[in-house]
């Protein structure tokens, strides 16, 4: 599916769908409200998919986009530019945490080369010791390299517009992909050394928000490298002046492959009607991206967790979205859009299994709020 | 097993397994703290269960205790008393959220009446229609009722202290019966109609918190209602002036009959060095009573949500648990502590699962987290 196809075939949430889950919500055996956050999830649920009870996600699949990034040059990451390639290694072996929690949750593993810059091992190596023991199996890498790695964004464009649209039908070709062999929940996924910086970037030229707001340490740098990190951030806005209008432009200007193939994979998804989870700030970044492309596939969007880098709340906020997890965490890989998936079914699974208050012959409470019976005034 | 015996059987986590797991952290491949809260469960698991790593729960089970409260008289709850005893039904058919939960994450459910005050069903009805087509089966009633609900905690002790030691006891080999049937991670559930009332009572006597602090809307009173409820919580504390060191007489004084019984679930767990994870206010404010009995039981607890009730973060606080999730639930029914059990086994699978730096042979980030490569000063 181009790029164009996918946009135009996103289309709003069903306002019917969504008003008959919010009134299937208030007959439930529950006070009303009392789900908090997933009350609105399900709503949200129902209106992409257009029917309410929405469907129960059974088939989660992360996909984990893996690229470089030139700006790595800039002595932005503590971590060596080969370690995207043998993390890639990793995620095929099954031994990296993303894997550990894919198994927990019964979630499928898929790694998308789309921009590492080293040569990847001609095969996954063997199982590392003790890793994979319940199931050794790690995710098939799809060899879908557009560039070796982006350019130094700090000092040209990190890629041409024709490589931004090709990442992010990348992008689209594996939501659809998957979608066709009966996935049913997307998670996103993204591996890069230095892949914060770019996030940065784009978050700061998508929302107008300073470097500062929006930079934070990763994967752990000191206060000197934070510094720094900020001002290669600054230094490649001022050069750039991405029109935060034109996605794609703010894409080859600041931007890096796999953020626009997570922009892809979430208008897939949309394209689709089918639910994408956000993992992290890379994934903020690229659905701020996707949400400028086609404004409507923020409903196919459902943010997995608040990661610790700053510049995800930023994202997050702007397209209007509630992370369901709050852990702290600041991994990447998708892991944090795994430990969501879960959540996304449970709050599916309350339209369709819970008992209503006459099918189940429960009492309601009074009306506004106020006592059953009166209070009773002696002793007060 | 007696409340003493399972004191006694207490005892604090294992230093050299918490050590042995703060070093296999370290040496897995992700960036150190990456993974925030996780890391730190990881390594209270690995304490409790007294080995590195520690067991991957497999086997959770969600335990709902159900009781009534004489202060329901007092108008602190716009719900009719008898919707306690038709919930247990609904409960029994599967058709509550909580069932509905334990269903998609592969939990199972029992339902205890530790004090309710009407008559159950003789047996559960049938299953509500649209209720629990995936998996209709709910959970068994335990009938170990202590006593019919408490008497009035606003106007006399709600419960002698024998009684309090009957409920805890019941959760106690509650417990015990589930971990010798094979079960691994126990949840916390609770059910009970003006239950709030005495969680707040309880929190605000164990913390010397204001009872304006700790009372909340519960499952949705109005502004009057509220304040009302706050006075009751405020008579009762003046009434019965509760020693905080004396947990039994604290329970006795203003407790519930689930929440003395949550406590003695705590107990067990801890006694067997089985996690037991919090759902919200109830269990909060029974895992207060818990670390008073017994203080190296909060070693057993884990926080699996914070709810919306006020009072839950002031017990947490005082527990020094930093809850798994923050979905806005104020539920119950162990609801919290159903959606966090997949994440208590995450953390437990990454010290199983995850491969080393060497054995993955992936390189190492750069010391003290300053970059791989020296920052390029041109064009600064």
């Amino acid at each position: 599916m181009r790029l164009e196809e996918a946009v135009r075939a996103i289309r709003s949430p069903d306002p019917s769908a969504m008003q008959a889950a919010w009134d299937r919500q208030a007959t439930l055996t529950k006070p009303p409200g009392s789900l908090g956050t997933l009350e609105e999830l399900s709503v949200r649920l129902a209106g992409l998919a257009g029917r309410c009870p929405p469907p129960i996600p059974s088939r989660p699949v992360v996909a984990v986009f893996a690229g470089d990034h030139g700006v790595h040059a800039q002595g932005v990451s503590p971590w060596p530019q080969a370690v995207t390639a043998q993390m890639v290694a990793n995620f095929a072996a099954g031994g990296a945490v993303v894997n550990a929690f894919a198994r927990q949750v019964g979630a499928a593993v898929i790694v998308v080369d789309v921009g590492v810059a080293t040569p990847l091992p001609a095969e996954a190596g063997p199982v590392p010791a003790g890793a994979g023991q319940d199931s050794p199996g790690g995710g098939p890498v799809w060899r879908r390299r557009v560039r070796p790695g982006t350019r130094d964004l700090s000092e040209t464009s990190a890629l041409t517009r024709d490589e931004v649209v090709a990442a992010i039908e990348v992008g689209i070709a594996t939501a659809v992909e998957l979608i066709d062999a009966g996935h049913d929940l997307l998670l996103t996924g993204d591996m890069g050394i230095a892949n914060t910086t770019p996030a940065a970037a784009l978050i700061a030229a998508f929302t107008g928000a300073s470097p500062a707001e929006v930079t934070g340490r990763g994967t752990g740098i000191d206060d000197a490298t934070l510094r720094h990190k900020t001002q290669i951030v600054q230094r490649a806005l001022d050069r750039h002046r991405p029109d935060p209008g034109d996605a794609v432009g703010v894409l080859a200007s600041v931007g890096g492959l796999e953020h626009a193939a997570i922009a892809g994979f979430i208008l897939g998804g949309a394209a689709r009607r089918i639910p994408v989870v956000l993992d992290g700030v890379i994934a903020g970044s690229a659905a701020l991206a996707a949400a400028t492309l086609a404004p409507p596939s923020v409903a196919a969007m459902v943010a997995g967790h608040l990661s610790a880098e700053p510049g995800a709340a930023t994202a997050l906020d702007r397209l209007g979205l509630r992370p369901l997890l709050n852990l702290g965490l600041r991994l990447g890989e998708g892991t944090g859009a795994v430990l969501a998936a879960p959540i996304v079914a449970s709050a599916a699974r309350v339209l369709h299994d819970v008992a209503t208050f006459e099918s189940a012959r429960v009492s309601q409470k009074a009306a506004g709020g106020s006592p059953a019976h009166d209070p009773v005034e002696a002793g007060r």
